[in-house]
C-alpha cells in the first residue's frame, strides 16, 4: 500500500520553512504498514496544487495534503480541492461550533475565522480539536485524499486521533518493519568495510542503510513481507548476525536520542545528573530536560562561558586556567568535579572548546572541544578535534559527553 | 527562471531524517533570481529517480539533486545519473586525488572510497573540497542537472562556492526580493482583519503571506519584476504603509532569530547577559551561545530545576518557594535577580513552569509558565498560559523572555 505526501506553502519553497510534517508523517504511515513512495512541496498555485493531486491520485492509493488551510488570502487548498472533485464549499455548522470553542476566550472571532466553517461539499469533514481550520477525507474509486492543516501540532493531532485508524481499517496493507542499530567508534567506509560479507548474504526481503550523525552511525535493517512473524523472525535472525561482528559497538538498538537512553539509565540506577558546559552553552541541558519527567534525575547545570563564571561556581582553579587554558583535559576535570559539587549531583559531564567560527589557535584549533564525564570518583575525558561549523561542533559536542557518560554508567 | 529540487534517500521517506537540505537550498536561490517550483523526495530506487528527473528535466531550467553518493550499496544516484544520460563511470584521478586529501589521516582508504573516484563521462565534475562524494554538472539543451552529496555540511560548501556562482552565471534571472516582519502582540486572525484593506490594495507584483511561529507573526512581503530598483522601490512604499499601521508591533524588519537581535542590542550598549531557567532547561542559553561571538556579552547561565538549586545558586528564598511555589512571579524575580548577581550581569531572563506533560494542577495547569526579565534594577514579568506540548511550551517561553528582554533594553 503507497502513499504520497503534498505539502502546500510558498514558505517551504523559498526556505523560509522546514518541512518537518513530512518524515513525521512516515514514520506514522510506517507503523501501519503503508509506504511512502513520494514526497512533494508545491507553491499555494491553483494549477501547481491541481497538476500535483492528479498525478498523485494517478500513482498512489493514499494522497495526504497538508497546508493551505489558514484563515488568510494566501492559502486556496480548499477552493482548489472543491475544483478537483467537482464540488463547492458548504457552510458547517458543526465546524463552526467546533472554531467558536477553539477560540473561545482567545480570540475574538471575525469573519476571517467565520470563512473557515465553509467545507467541501460531499467530502467526510474530521473534526479538528485543535485548531480552527477543518480536514477533509475524499474517496474516489477505492482512492482516499486527505487535506489537514500545515500547523504541525494541529496535523499530528488529527493525524493520530482520527486518519491513521480510518486508513489502518480501510486497507489491507503488507508489514513494513524497521529496526535500526545506534554504533559508536567507527567513520562509515571503515564500517562498510566490516559489514560487507554480511550485508551481501542479507536476503532479498531486508535492505540496509547507513544514516552518519556526528560522532554516531545509525544502522537501519527494513524488511518487509506478508507476515508479521516471518518478518520479524528474518529481522531477528540478522540482527543477531549484526550483534556478532559489532559487539559493544552496538550501544543501542533502537533509534533512540542519547538523551533517552541516558534518562533511562539514571532512572534504573536512581542517581542524578548535571553538567556544566562552556561551548556546548547549555544545549546538553535541553537535550536533557527536553525529555519528559527529566526532573526526577537532572538537578540542574551551570553554563559557564567566562572564566569567572568557572571560578566561581565552578570552583575551577585560577591556577588550572592560567597554566593549562580554559580549553583543557585539566580543567573540564576540574568543571565536571565543580559541576557535581555545586548541583550535588552522582554524575555530571562538562565541556571546554573552541566551536568557531574564531577563537582558534595553532595548537587549539576550531573544533578542539575537551570532554569529561564523572561518577562518583572516576572521571573520563576525550577531546574531541574535527571541525564541521559551530552548530555541529556543539552538537557532536554533546553527542560524545553523553556517550562517554553512558560507557562510564555501564 | 525555475528550478527544482529532487532529494534522494529511503530515510526521508520513512520519516528517519528531515529534509532540510531543500528549504536552505530554496533561500539560496532566490537570492540570485531563481525561484523553487518544487521540492520531490524520492527513494533510493533507479526507476523512481529516472521517473522524477525526466519530469524535472521537462518542467524547469535547474534540476538540482541530493543524495545517493555514499559509498555504501544503497546509494544509486551515480549509476542511474549514467542510465539517464547515456553516459558511464569513468575512473577520474583528480576525484581520486581528493579523495586521498580528504581522507587523510582521519580514515584508512578502502575499495569504497576509491568507488567514489569513479564519475560519470562527459559531465563536468566539481571539486567537493570537503567530503570524498563527488559533485556532476550536467548540461542538455540549455537545462542543468547537479548532483550533490545530501550531507548538510558537504552540500552547502559545494553550493556556496562553485554551484551557486555557476548558475548565476550561466542564467540571466529575473528579479525576486523578499521583506519579511516580525510582528508581537497578535493573534493571526486578527492581524489579517487590521490589514485586510492594506493587503487587498497591494500592487499585483507584491505577494503577502503570514508565517505564525509561538508569540510572533513573521509577515512576509515578496515583490517579483524584472528590475530590481523598481521592485525595490514598490516593496518600500508598502513597508511604509505597513509601519503606519503596525508601529511598534514590528519589532524587527528582517527574518533574524530573537537570539541575534539581542545580541546585536547587547553589543551594542556593551552589557552582559545570563539566564536563570527552570523549565527552559538550559534552551534559552542554547540559542544565545548558537551565535558565534556570543561569548562578547554572555557569561553563563544556571539552570535550575531543582528547588534546592534555585536557593543555594540563585538565592531564591525558602519562604518565597514555600509560600507562592516555584512556578510564580515571585520566584521568577527572585530567580532573575539571583542570575544577574551571580553570574555577574547587567541583564537576565528567568523562566520557571510546567512544560508537561504532567505535573500541571487545577490553579496551574500545564503550559503555565511564569517569565522574568530584568535589567539594571527594572524588572517586568509576563505570565505565559497556552499548552501546546512539552517541546512548543518550551521554546516558546524562550521567544516570550527574549521577546520581554529586547522590549527592556529598548
Amino acid at each position: 500500500m503507497f502513499a504520497e505526501i503534498i505539502t502546500i506553502g510558498d514558505e517551504l519553497l523559498i526556505g523560509q520553512v522546514v518541512d518537518t510534517n513530512s518524515a513525521w508523517i512516515g514514520q506514522k504511515l510506517n507503523k501501519i504498514g503503508i509506504e511512502v513512495l513520494r514526497i512533494v512541496s508545491i507553491r499555494d498555485r491553483e494549477d501547481e496544487i491541481l497538476e500535483a493531486i492528479d498525478n498523485a491520485m494517478k500513482r498512489v492509493n493514499i494522497v495526504l495534503v497538508t497546508g493551505g488551510l489558514g484563515p488568510t488570502k494566501d492559502d486556496i487548498t480548499k477552493q482548489t480541492l472543491c475544483k478537483y472533485f467537482h464540488t463547492r464549499l458548504v457552510f458547517s455548522e458543526e465546524v463552526f461550533e467546533n472554531i467558536k470553542r477553539v477560540l473561545a476566550g482567545k480570540i475574538p472571532m471575525n469573519a476571517l475565522n467565520k470563512g473557515q466553517a465553509m467545507v467541501p461539499e460531499g467530502c467526510t469533514v474530521i473534526n479538528n480539536p485543535v485548531g480552527s481550520a477543518s480536514v477533509s477525507w475524499f474517496e474516489r474509486n477505492d482512492r482516499v485524499l486527505v487535506s489537514m492543516p500545515g500547523v504541525p501540532q494541529e496535523m499530528k493531532v488529527v493525524m493520530t486521533e482520527s486518519i491513521l485508524p480510518k486508513l489502518h481499517e480501510k486497507f489491507q496493507t503488507d508489514v513494513i518493519m524497521h529496526q535500526t542499530f545506534l554504533v559508536q567508534h567507527y567513520p562509515e567506509s571503515v564500517l562498510a568495510e566490516k559489514l560487507e560479507l554480511w550485508e551481501t548474504a542479507l536476503p532479498e526481503s531486508i535492505k540496509l542503510a547507513y544514516l552518519p550523525k556526528l560522532g554516531i552511525i545509525r544502522l537501519r535493517l527494513t524488511g518487509r513481507g506478508q507476515d508479521k512473524k516471518e518478518v520479524r523472525a528474518l529481522l531477528d535472525s540478522e540482527k543477531a548476525k549484526l550483534e556478532k561482528i559489532l559487539g559493544e559497538d552496538i550501544f543501542c538498538e533502537e533509534d533512540t536520542p542519547l538523551e533517552v537512553i541516558i534518562g533511562e539509565l539514571l532512572k534504573k540506577k536512581k542517581i542524578t545528573v548535571s553538567t556544566a558546559e562552556s561551548c556546548t552553552g547549555g544545549s546538553i541541558a535541553a537535550r536533557l530536560t527536553s525529555i519528559a519527567g527529566s526532573s526526577e534525575y537532572f538537578n540542574g547545570s551551570i553554563v559557564a562561558y567566562s572564566n569567572e563564571v568557572k571560578m566561581n561556581l565552578l570552583y575551577v582553579s585560577p591556577e588550572t586556567l592560567e597554566r593549562h587554558g580554559a580549553v583543557s583535559e585539566e580543567t573540564v576535570i576540574e568543571m565536571v568535579k565543580g559541576a557535581m559539587k555545586a548541583l550535588k549531583t552522582d554524575c555530571a559531564v562538562a565541556t571546554s572548546g573552541i566551536a568557531g567560527p574564531g577563537g582558534g589557535t595553532p595548537e587549539k584549533p576550531v573544533g578542539t572541544v575537551w570532554i569529561a564525564a564523572g561518577y562518583k570518583n572516576e572521571i573520563r575525558t576525550y577531546k574531541q578535534e574535527t571541525n564541521r561549523g559551530r552548530s555541529m561542533n556543539i552538537e557532536r559536542a554533546g553527542n560524545n559527553a553523553l556517550l562517554i557518560l553512558r560507557d562510564l554508567l555501564k
